[in-house]
């Protein structure tokens, strides 16, 4: 078992150097990412991470230069080649290298990197709730485009970190309404109806999200609202908790020292977890 | 005369690869950067640049491990080496390489990275003003902070190149206040007075604008107003311009194919361009 990278076509060790100083990714943070989770040895909702990929690619104007299925090959091969068989695959795109212009440059070509790591899923977390933080949402008006342009999320997560939380739950100060973790969606449960922030330029659309709302509320018969709360609306729910491809559904028991319902994880959220649980059994361990 | 790169104490050719995938620059565009103009082999206003990269790494909290004094002696080593008369330095400091977290890692080193580039001044444009484009300010809330975070500033550039015009005058929907161009701080000019937005979380305090308010203007006698204001207010103006490392000052003769004033490069600017010029001739030509 062995941690690994990729860069262009070429699998490599992490302590190589392989990227430009003028590497766009480098110097404007021009360029797009993905984390794909990987269970027993097979990457789960890969499909979904690299539909949003292709989707950040065009809202930025990145030309696609590998098929879905090339990407697909790409982390087989990469599991296969570190066997590792519980950890998560980071997947980048840069727009390419070349002199420092603000304006696209003509004829670059995009640079694919990729990392996998051991990683398992902090099934502590899941069991006891996570305390977190409310932290200003500070970011830019297009966070629906899973760029690397993230010092707004890498403050806010470190602002909670400091603190010793494990999350900042953001919200926009000229509106006070919430939007997302730092690296996560965000989602509170109030008299059985479950709320989130719905699609737009303010938050990132999730694959946990997505397969929650798309797959396990239904099967649980479960009513999700997709509209805008604001910090105190949230401070008086039953339940609250963030998703993320690595903390898949973890349930959130308090913000800013204030306890969300009794300060445990939430019958629904339970729910939801033991949901998203039983798709990845069925995915990666059939 | 050769075009040059530097990272950590060594002196490259800009097409090798010193940058880790996980370098924090290349993954969250954790890091800030200054570009410097070099006139007849001699940085401008360096003093200026330093005072501001440190401010921007404690704003970021990514720790100072070069004294001025060293910073300086670099950029004159790499003016040396280059034999680069003209051109422009740009400097960029990460915060270092670790397996990705957001939030800072422990014991990281930052990491220097430098590019010295032959560039002349656009007079051309200085003589005949430059056409831009009004475009929403879709950045985040900390644009006084220089990051590499510059997908916005990216975004917003090329869409004003990209329908030729050379600069794109941002201003935020939600307060419908100018705030500055894609890459250099906007002025107008009405009724004998300078307009600029004041300096706050929404602009860069560039390091032109300080030497405009605190040399050109007083020298000049000119008053000048840090108010922000609409890009209605501004279409009315008499005269309107841009400043920048690079641009210095450039006059700004429309925005979004509307005249300023009556279309040509205004009085009050061409004052201001000849008095940075004498500044720039008294400290690089001496």
């Amino acid at each position: 078992m062995k941690e690994l990278g990729f860069f262009d076509g070429e699998f490599i060790n992490l302590d190589e150097t392989k990227v430009s100083l003028e590497d766009r990714g480098y110097q404007f943070g021009d360029g797009i990412y993905e984390a794909a989770k990987v269970y027993n040895g097979k990457c789960f909702a890969l499909d979904r991470h690299l539909e949003r990929c292709i989707r950040s690619l065009r809202e930025l104007q990145i030309p696609v230069t590998y098929t879905n299925d090339e990407l697909t090959a790409i982390h087989e091969d990469i599991i296969a080649k570190s066997q590792i068989n519980d950890g998560v695959i980071y997947f980048q795109i840069t727009r390419g290298t070349a002199p420092r212009t603000h304006f696209f440059p003509d004829k670059v070509v995009p640079h694919l990197s990729m990392t996998i790591r051991p990683s398992l899923v902090h099934e502590d977390w899941q069991t006891s709730g996570i305390q977190t933080l409310w932290a200003e949402d500070i970011r830019w008006l297009r966070c629906d485009i899973k760029t690397i342009n993230l010092l707004g999320n890498v403050l806010a997560k470190q602002k909670a970190h400091a603190k010793g939380f494990h999350e900042a739950i953001q919200f926009r100060k000229d509106t006070n309404l919430v939007t997302e973790g730092s690296s996560s969606n965000f989602f509170i449960v109030k008299d059985d109806i479950i709320w989130t922030h719905p699609l737009n330029n303010l938050i990132l659309k999730g694959i946990t999200r997505s397969i929650l709302l798309e797959e396990c509320a239904p099967q649980l018969g479960l009513t999700v609202v997709e509209k805008a709360f604001t910090p105190e609306f949230a401070a008086g729910a039953d339940e609250a908790f963030v998703t993320s491809t690595s903390l898949e559904v973890t349930p959130v028991i308090s913000i800013s020292g204030k306890k969300i319902g009794h300060g445990v994880p939430g019958k629904i959220t339970k729910q939801l977890l033991a949901a998203y649980k039983a798709l990845v059994k069925a995915d990666c361990y059939r």
